[in-house]
């Protein structure tokens, strides 16, 4: 049997944190800041099972949904531009991404963040391409957005017969989800946290089959993202996307759909 | 076929967000910046089919619950004020609606907000009756909130048995609704962001229905503010929102109650 | 018939608000002031059938949650630590709590919170027991988090198959509802707002069970708890809290366990 010693947990909680903030970690002077080191950094950010670029985009939709001080916003986009776990480009993308799936006040809470951070790191502006350029045909807008839809969701969409139904047609796929700048992966985990977030029973289980359905995230790292996401929501929150993940997986293996 | 070009739709937005916040628009400097005058500005807030009065509404209340940045809050109060959308009495009864479906903390940030942009703009106090003026006999109090619970959900309540029921008997309906300083339309708006964001099932169906069964507000209206909402909670809220919203007009059409 | 009167309404809100915060009352200047005061302060908090130490608990965690202005988490720190409701230890405690049931950036809104106050009261550090201060057998500690589940939930857990469970067994259980700095009602109270907060089924329907299997919390506490966690939350996430309670105190009564 071997023991396991509170210096050594609380070391490794320490390093992590550097890494995951970009800067010196500080000794914690009350019970709740020693559980950040000894528990949320020292065990549950150096597990296997989930990219730490993964990690980094869960803790920052989370903290923006959360409302959380700028400050602490600010240790996570730093930290995954410093370990360049995320550019600066990708991060840009990121809050419009999370905008989507949680709002744009959200959003705008992540952008702002990124300005900030970019600004103390003395980081070049980021090349990122706008919205649109050219005129476009609005027939071809919407069987874009429809052809998009099919992909990420690995299922079609219905007609796009209501203003929230044109609105996800025409922007949210027919322009968000083609951006090329932010690779499909990371969309899903800030997709998930936004899902999760919103306790909607549809979304929830959609998006946690097409994760998983289209290949970009594999049943072990779902259900790895339900710890880390349990520390920044909360166990309750976590402990219902755990339930879906485990009965997504199921169906995923059996080729079901989600709603099977 | 006819093309469109982003140069008018980002000038649309422009304009809009002016309208929207009472100030000046600033180009946009990050994509989220610009998905923010392309999409919200540009091509939602721009819809025929909810009235503009009632978008700020919905901003206001999203804004509040979401924790945004006091300047943003400020923004809405300001443009709603500014094109006399919505007077100063009707924005103090607009935050005390607010605090009765998301919670006092929330309903204090759009009234402070209010206080902060009245004193901007230089308006006189606004003349809003207090709760009560005279004494009052407690078992009228209860009969008052009886009837207008009825009126309001178009269905009678049950008797206040636990304190959650007399409080709503007491103050939500005996002296919340009851006041005239704001139309009932008016206060569903906010009722409906206050539900939304509970992702309660029952209030959110009992008062989508009641929003259309007392015709308050018409089909399209909320189909409508489904967009509207999405925009500010996210789409998973607002796909939630829209599957209740489709099944009671439904229900409504039918003449059927909520749980029918 | 008596006749209630506005004026004794109001002065009895100004003295609660007193209590509650710690500091002078403010005289409300807006509608919305006028209802904490006349409302919240003067017909809720008054109210018998709840502990002020289990009402401060509610307003504590839903404050940190609902992201509120520093001033006004303070406020109900200040009010519990003035009042004697809370020690300056147990709110260390409740903190941690927090964190594990609404995610760590709540939990450290709390925490920063205590740490203002108690810098404002001149206080001393409270003296609080590390995580742990010995090595660990890990086998020892999965055990022992098995039977802390069991004691609280009133219910054996499953085998910690997942990263989730694992976390939940490690350090929600084996380390943190094991501190004995901290009473197991006032822990009950923070876990309701966390899991009412989190609007998942599975949480909130074994915590309110639990709550009252486990002889923490009375039937009626429970139900007075809606009420008060109403004018923090809103309405609409208090209905969902006061059915649930309905079901489960028959269930109680009846000896069936929460999914029976």
């Amino acid at each position: 049997m071997t023991l396991l010693d509170p210096a050594s947990r609380s070391a490794r909680g320490l390093a992590t944190e550097a890494e995951a903030t970009g800067r010196t970690a500080h000794e914690p002077t009350t019970l709740f800041e020693e559980s950040w080191r000894d528990f949320v950094f020292a065990e549950v950010w150096t597990r296997p099972g989930l990219p730490r670029r993964a990690r980094f985009l869960v803790a920052m939709a989370s903290a923006a949904i959360c409302g959380l001080e700028d400050r602490q916003l600010d240790d996570f986009v730093r930290g995954a531009l410093t370990s360049n776990e995320l550019s600066l480009a990708e991060l840009r993308e990121a809050a419009l991404h999370l905008a989507v799936y949680s709002g744009w006040g959200n959003g705008g809470r992540l952008d702002r963040a990124v300005t900030r951070v970019a600004a103390e790191l003395g980081l070049p502006p980021a090349d990122v391409p706008p919205i649109r350029s050219e005129p476009w045909d609005p027939e071809e807008r919407i069987q874009q957005g429809h052809d998009e839809f099919a992909k990420v969701m690995t299922f079609p969409p219905g007609p796009p017969a209501t203003p929230y139904l044109l609105g996800i047609n025409n922007f949210v796929f027919g322009e968000m989800w083609r951006r090329r700048g932010l690779d499909e992966p990371s969309r899903r985990w800030i997709t998930l946290v936004g899902v999760c977030e919103s306790g909607a029973d549809i979304p929830i289980k959609s998006h946690i089959h097409a994760a998983m359905a289209s290949g970009n995230c594999k049943p072990d790292e779902m259900l790895e993202f339900c710890l880390q996401y349990g520390t920044h929501a909360g166990w309750p929150k976590a402990s219902r996307m755990q339930m879906v993940v485990l009965e997504m997986i199921r169906k995923v293996q059996e080729g079901l759909p989600w709603h099977g």
